[in-house]
C-alpha cells in the first residue's frame, strides 16, 4: 500500500503547529496554554463550570475545534491517536477552574480514562471539583448489556452541544452533569469503514481493508466492529446500519431526532447526501422526526473513508439546548434550521 | 491504480438521489423543480433579484449547498463534472424571476459558458433580464494580461457570500453586478494538487499523479497548472503559493483580507491548520491583516487530495455584505469571528 503524502513540515511538530495554526483561525477567541498542548477559551466569565473536552490530535477538528461559544471552554490535546497526558489535562482544569467545578466530558478509550481519571484526582488534591461523563455512543463495540464498554465516536459532536448549552445557563456542576449524561445517554451511533487512514509521521496505513471489502461498525482507528462485508449499494449499508441503531435506544414512533452523519475522511459529501435519502426513507418508515440535521467531516480519522450516523432522541429540555446559537471552528449549527 | 468505493446506488441515479437528500437536508427551505435537476429556495420575497449559481455536480457542498439565506436562490445542477444544460438553467432563471431579474454566477468553463449563455439568450425572448458574472480567481490558470481565461475555484465561495449579501438587500439587477463583479476583481486563488479524486461512476481516476509528485496550480479536474514538483513540507508549498496569489492583485500592507481555506476532498484540517499557520506568518510579514477565516471543504472534486488558498482584499462596502448573517448547507460562517 503506498504511502500517504501529507501537508506537514517536522513530524514530530505536528501538535504544536495545527493548534498554532487554530488559535490563529478563531481571531482571538481560544488561547493556548504556555508550556503544554491545551487550548482555552480566552473569556471565561466569573462563575461559569468549566466544560473541558479532550483526546488525541488527529481527528480534527474533534476536539479542540469544539472550543467556542456554548461550546466547550477548554481541550487538553494528545499527540496524534494518543490521550493526554494526566499534566496536560491537570493545566487546562486549573485554567478553567474558578471555584464552580469542571466538568470532563470525552470518549470512552482506555487510555482517555486512565489519564483524565488521574487528572482528576490531581485536581480534587487542589481542591477542584471534578465530574466526567464518558461518552459511549459507539452501539458496535459491545452489546446492550456491556454499554459502559462502548466506545465513543462522532455522536460526540451533538453531546458537546448540549454540554455546552446547559454549562453556559448554570453554575450548578450537578446540573450539568445530569443534563450531560441524558444527552449521552440518548445518543446512538454506528458506522462503516471503508479504506484507512494513515498515520501522518510516516503515511502508513491505520489498518488493511480489502479492495472490495467494508467494515461495518469498525471504529475510528480500525477497531473491531461487527464483521466485514463485501462493498455493497449505498442503500443497503444504510439499511445495516440503521437496524440496529433503532433496535438499540429503541427509538420508536413519535420520537423526534437530531441526525448526525459524519464523515470519517474522505468521504464525500456527495455521498453523505445520497445516504441522508436513506436514512430519511427508514426514519419515515418508523414514524420518526428529524429535528435537525448536521452533517460533515467531525470526527475523523485522517483520510480514511466511511461515515458514521448518529441519533440523539431529543426531548424538550435537550432541544432548549440544542436550540441555543453557538460558534466554534469546527461545527456548523446554522445548516439547516437556522437557528444558533 | 485501485478503484475508488463509492457509497452510491445506481450510478445513473447519483444526481437526483443526492438533490434528494440536500432537500431534505435543509428542513423545508429548498425545493426541487419538477422534472429537471435544479434546486431553488422555497421562500422568495417578491422584488427580489435571483441569485442563480450552479455547475457541475459531484463538487458537493458547491454549488447547490450554498442556496439559503442571504446567499443564493437557486441552483441549476449538472450531471457529474458536467455543466448542467440551457433547459435546467432556463427552468431556475423562470423559478427565481418576479420581475426583476436575474443575477447568473458561476465558474469560467468552457462549458459553463455555453450553456449559461445560451440560457439567458432564452430567458431574453421570455422578457427575464439576466445579467452574468464570471468567477475567475484561478490565477495558475492563466496570465494577468488573459485574466478572462481564468478558471474559478474555490474562491467562488467568498463571492456567493458577498451577492447573497447584496442580493438580499438591492432590488436593482445592476448593483447587485456591481458589487458582485468588485468581489470577483478583489479574489485571487490557487491550489495544489497531491492526488486524484475518482469518477464516482466508475472509481476511476480523474487524472494521474506520481507517488511523489505534487501540482502546485493544478485545477480541480487535474487542469494543467504551474508544473509538477517533488512532494516537500508545508510551509514551502505555502510559500509557493501565496507568492504569486499577492504579486497578483497586488495585495499590499495595510489590506484586510476574508482568508479562504479550502479542501479538494480528502486533505485533513490537521494540515490546513497546519498550512493556515504558515499563510498568517507569511501575512503577518508584509502587515496584510485577515478579517475573517474560512477553513473546510467546500467546492471539492471526490476523493482528490490537496488544497487551495483564496484571498479576497475587503473594503468596507464588501466588509458589510460579508458580515451579513447567512445560512445554507454547505457553509460555516459563524466559526472564527462569530458573526452570522
Amino acid at each position: 500500500m503506498k504511502k500517504a503524502k501529507k501537508v506537514i513540515n517536522d513530524p514530530k511538530n505536528i501538535v504544536p503547529e495545527l493548534l498554532e495554526g487554530l488559535v490563529l483561525a478563531c481571531h482571538g477567541k481560544i488561547r493556548k496554554l504556555e508550556g503544554v498542548n491545551g487550548l482555552v477559551k480566552t473569556s471565561l466569565p466569573p462563575g461559569k463550570v468549566g466544560l473541558l473536552i479532550g483526546g488525541g490530535s488527529g481527528h480534527e477538528p474533534l476536539f479542540h475545534g469544539f472550543i467556542g461559544d456554548n461550546m466547550a471552554d477548554g481541550a487538553p490535546c494528545g499527540n496524534i491517536f494518543a490521550a493526554p497526558t494526566p499534566d496536560v489535562v491537570l493545566a487546562v482544569t486549573e485554567a478553567l477552574d474558578n471555584g464552580y467545578g469542571v466538568l470532563y466530558l470525552y470518549n470512552n478509550y482506555t487510555g482517555d480514562v486512565l489519564n483524565f481519571d488521574m487528572a482528576a484526582e490531581m485536581a480534587a488534591d487542589k481542591g477542584i471539583r471534578v465530574k466526567t461523563v464518558l461518552i459511549h455512543d459507539d452501539i458496535a463495540s459491545a452489546p446492550p448489556e456491556k454499554k459502559h464498554l462502548r466506545r465513543g465516536i462522532a455522536g460526540d459532536v451533538l453531546i458537546i452541544k448540549i454540554a455546552g448549552g446547559i454549562a453556559a445557563v448554570s453554575q450548578d456542576l450537578d446540573e450539568i452533569f445530569r443534563v450531560t449524561t441524558k444527552a449521552c445517554d440518548n445518543t446512538r451511533s454506528m458506522g462503516v469503514a471503508l479504506s484507512a487512514g494513515s498515520l501522518p509521521e510516516t503515511g502508513e496505513p491505520t489498518f488493511i481493508l480489502a479492495d472490495d471489502a467494508i467494515g461495518i461498525g469498525m471504529g475510528l482507528h480500525g477497531e473491531q466492529g461487527v464483521g466485514l462485508q463485501k462493498m455493497m449499494p449505498a442503500d443497503a449499508i444504510v439499511e445495516q446500519i440503521m437496524a440496529p441503531i433503532l433496535a438499540d435506544l429503541p427509538f420508536t414512533s413519535g420520537d423526534e431526532v437530531c441526525l448526525l452523519i459524519n464523515n470519517m475522511g474522505s468521504t464525500t459529501t456527495m455521498e453523505l447526501l445520497i445516504v441522508n435519502r436513506k436514512i430519511r426513507q427508514i426514519l419515515s418508515r418508523k414514524g420518526i422526526g428529524v429535528y435537525d440535521t448536521v452533517m460533515g467531516a467531525f470526527a475523523t480519522t485522517q483520510e480514511m473513508a466511511g461515515f458514521s450516523i448518529s441519533l440523539m432522541k431529543l426531548d424538550d429540555e435537550l432541544k432548549r439546548y440544542y436550540d441555543m446559537p453557538a460558534a466554534c471552528f469546527g461545527c456548523k449549527w446554522k445548516g439547516s434550521r437556522g437557528q444558533g
